[in-house]
């Protein structure tokens, strides 16, 4: 049982549900992984291990909550924990303790899961980075903002972790460190006591190493069925090389057409689709609401505590060419293009588009670029990361499946289908 | 001097910056009318008079800050203060003091506002009333939720005053008491640090005495032009009786007919316009949307506070028939009609639909119907009430304007014009 860490979500919440597994084993499993990997990836930020244990302890002196019956989960350290401080990545906020739970985590407790620790995230989830490694390569940034989450799935330290994106802070860290990223329709996954900065694109999301496992939180979040439905046929997936296709490197284009030619040698009809010249400007909408909305977000931290936020930070969010205009325009061009998506795809399940530019690079001065996740985070829409690809470096490289607005669960049982069609 | 606290926000600000009026006697009058209608009115839940004045003293010695310098705003005691306690209309939360402002309240004192204090909110703005009485008959309801701030603008105790709409928390108290009521395009105004309960509908408003001074307010918190541009042309406006126009009282109806026939004699091009039966179930979809997101939202304080609830909003919101189904059909017609909103309106500057059922029922026990302004809180467009008509009660009805989403410039731009037509 000592590689117990390393099960799926799914396989673990089965064993402990037959009995082949208790909560204290899976969670003393992780720590063990921990202890031995910390130094060297830096993925958390606060770790309540006794905590931890004396709630697997009564998870395996109960009757089971619900589908995360004793697994322990990590969370983003935006997230806030009566239990355990908060810092939101910032000085701040060092050893802040919030007096209330995030929603997401008494819907995890209340499904059985166990609050295992808080991970690292850059400044306020936007770009200053934090301590995080890419376990793959400590050389390398894990991605962000969702760093320690990404970083703890990939090294196998937790089965679940949660992240956020705004721009492309789950997917594209799950793409560097090589686990499934999956973001929900906005606001599916609650809000509620998560440091928001800009509403209309904060999305909660989810790290796993398996599609499975994506669509085992989403029944711990929403009550959706534990498990995603296969599709009834072979699905319709469209290949879409987006506007941004030439500013991705070779790596991320090969990692998109072997997941397109894995699906259609499993029986995929695969279309290449173009989407409208309305997205190619949806990288810059995005920049354009976050910037508005977070600096009226953020104003009082940087009128009470500017000196103690970063000038990258300062720079990023509180720059005057964020104008009124640009904002409303941005807005309005997010809700065309989100339902011209659903038009686009009347006959598609899925499109297939890059997750990132390329490998995570190196260096852990900057966490990447969200170029490939920028547009589908503005319009709302469900996106998912599947690791498979392996760039130059020897760095993971993932694939994203798209579908429109509140399609998650058509979306996650292509993903389903298109993991097995690539599984080695 | 007596009266500045009738005047509209414009005129204040207007007279304060040409030094005719001073921030100092306008707080005096505000405070002067709440002393001598609190007792009847019960708008507020919190009053830092001494606060409010210490702030009008200190714009008074100051160079303007911006468009509300020297202006009281109320904020609806569910939006966190770090200057006052902010209850959300729970016992839960009797004196507690958040250590941080929302951003609204530093979008207003950024603007040269005022903190005046906090108004009386339904408990976390869902159903359970508050103490607040309707200020045209105290035997009669404000409306909810934003009970407080509706009745305080409405009897001149303060020019400006927060509101937040999940279902119609904004147009619906805002018809009842008689004044202007605006909420914005979902996401604009931004919820940072206001109480959510379901952020896919939680939408921060406000209530005005006209339609210029939400056109300030929304210059304060988006950095909009202050004033509304009048519209090139006379508008297009399509009277829309909305699927529901059976269920309005007649003086509901009247009151749509009237801004009707007011907006015609002035000029305008009046259509009569349906809505596409996708639109029917949209206040069901509101519910179904408020509940599923609710009762994750307040999870944790049903299981630590269960017993402070009230069992009106255990019943409204901890309901079993919220289902993932029906969560998720929801969310996917909102996005849907959201979109045929917009294409219906091609040729159309504004809809015209009842605002409210009718007239503020007699009684305090419930805040009445929110029906006439579910349907476009769940698809994030923006609306504004406008009053002008009386009921057989003698209290007022308004006429709601509705604009496609991200069309407020726009909508606010026919209001105007509305209001103008509507005059005495």
């Amino acid at each position: 049982m000592g590689m117990a860490n390393e099960l799926s979500a799914v396989e673990a919440a089965r064993r402990i549900r037959a009995g082949e597994l208790t909560a204290t084993a899976l969670v003393e499993a992780c720590l063990a992984r921990i202890e031995a990997r910390e130094d060297a990836v830096l993925a958390w930020q606060h770790l309540d291990a006794e905590g931890a244990l004396a709630a697997a302890r009564a998870r395996d002196g109960e009757a089971p909550r619900g589908v995360l019956h004793g697994l322990p989960v990590g969370f983003k350290d935006i997230i806030e924990t009566a239990s355990m401080p908060t810092t939101h990545g910032s000085p701040i906020f060092a050893g802040h303790r919030p007096d209330r739970d995030a929603a997401c985590v008494g819907l995890v407790e209340a499904a059985g899961g166990i609050v295992l620790g808080k991970t690292v995230t850059t400044e306020f989830a936007v770009s200053h980075p934090g301590k995080t490694r890419n376990p793959h390569n400590p050389a390398h940034t894990p991605g962000g903002s969702s760093s320690g989450s990404a970083a703890a799935v990939a090294d196998n330290m937790v089965p679940l972790a949660f992240g956020t994106q705004t721009g492309g802070s789950v997917l594209r860290p799950s793409s560097f460190c090589g686990v499934v990223g999956y973001k929900p329709t906005l606001g599916q996954f609650s809000f509620v006591g998560v440091n928001a900065m800009s509403l209309s694109l904060d999305t909660l999301g989810v790290h796993t190493r398996s599609v499975a496992d994506a669509g085992l939180m989403r029944a711990a979040m929403l009550g959706a069925p534990a498990e995603p439905t296969a599709p009834e046929r072979a699905p319709r997936i469209g290949l879409c090389r987006t506007p941004w296709w030439d500013q991705a490197d070779e790596c991320s284009q090969a990692a998109v057409l072997a997941a397109a030619e894995a699906a259609r040698a499993a029986g995929a009809s695969l279309v290449e689709v173009d989407v409208p010249h309305d997205f190619d400007s949806l990288p810059e909408a995005n920049n354009q609401i976050m910037g508005h909305e977070g600096c009226r977000a953020l104003g009082d931290l940087h009128k009470l505590h500017g000196d103690l936020l970063s000038a990258e930070l300062k720079r990023r969010i509180f720059d005057p060419d964020f104008t009124y205009d640009a904002y409303v325009a941005a807005r309005r061009q997010a809700a065309f293009c989100q339902a011209l998506l659903g038009e686009l795809m009347a006959d598609l399940d899925a499109l297939l588009v890059p997750a990132a530019v390329g490998e995570a690079p190196a260096g852990l001065e900057s966490t990447g670029n969200a170029l490939f996740n920028r547009a589908w985070t503005t319009i709302g829409v469900p996106a998912i990361s599947l690791p498979g690809h392996v760039g130059p470096t020897g760095l993971p490289v993932g694939a994203q499946l798209v579908a429109p607005f509140g399609r998650d669960d058509e979306l996650l049982a292509v993903a389903l289908w298109q993991e097995a069609a690539m599984a080695p």
